[in-house]
């Protein structure tokens, strides 16, 4: 079987029917491949996507930064791509991903953890995972 | 219990955290409630928002029309908002809906059914509902 994640022309293939916003970046949902958990969403340029295709790893552009932003480099909880889909008007990506530790950066492992209970926004999960000591005591 | 959908305070404090972007619209991702499918993603502006929360009927704001876009309106695919929640930074929201029939235009469940395979981009489903059957001819 050929592996979808390697085979140029594939990769070609969605690179092209991707489309992309006038500032060059395209929305990525990632869903954990096999419990369904949508776990965050950010954005891809046409290098973060061409890269994350070729390697089998995440990586989105960081719009804060202006900069590759290469999923779990600092912290370590990278998402391994299990396979990268493409909506209906191809404007928007689902990556089905296997997700090492926690997506949300404040150590929660789904970055939607917030819902209307009541009168107010509650938190649904707490986090599993201390933030310092994902990125240091820096952030 | 409280109706988390429909309690005033509940709905303004989900507004009041949400951040829209600089068109005022913020990107909104439907998974069907209980299989956990990504259907679609697609934009909301506050009004659009709002009416969602006060209606548990799905509405979002179409981007090529400029107008409100009751979801399911003309092709009776309306999506039922169980649950709407909001990430860690606020820039993106997940309802958790009950999709009736199908979600994408085409017919199928799921917008998101194009993926590489091999040297193309496959469709991995096929429609289950005719696109002129749910917009009528002039389609």
């Amino acid at each position: 079987m050929t592996d979808p994640l390697t085979a140029p022309a594939g990769i070609q293939a969605l690179l092209d029917a991707a489309r992309f916003d006038a500032d060059g970046l395209i929305p990525c949902i990632a869903q954990q491949h096999d419990s369904g958990e949508v776990l965050m969403m950010a954005w891809m340029n046409r290098d973060s996507l061409a890269e994350t295709l070729a390697t089998g790893r995440v990586t989105y552009w960081s719009r804060s930064r202006q900069a590759l932003w290469r999923k779990g480099e600092t912290s370590g909880q990278v998402q391994e791509l299990r396979e990268m889909r493409l909506d209906c008007d191809g404007d928007t990506l689902l990556a089905l991903v296997h997700q090492h530790g926690v997506a949300c950066h404040t150590g929660r492992r789904s970055c939607f953890y917030r819902a209307p209970r009541g009168d107010a926004l509650a938190e649904l999960t707490k986090p599993e995972a201390d933030p310092r000591a994902l990125y240091g005591a820096a952030s």
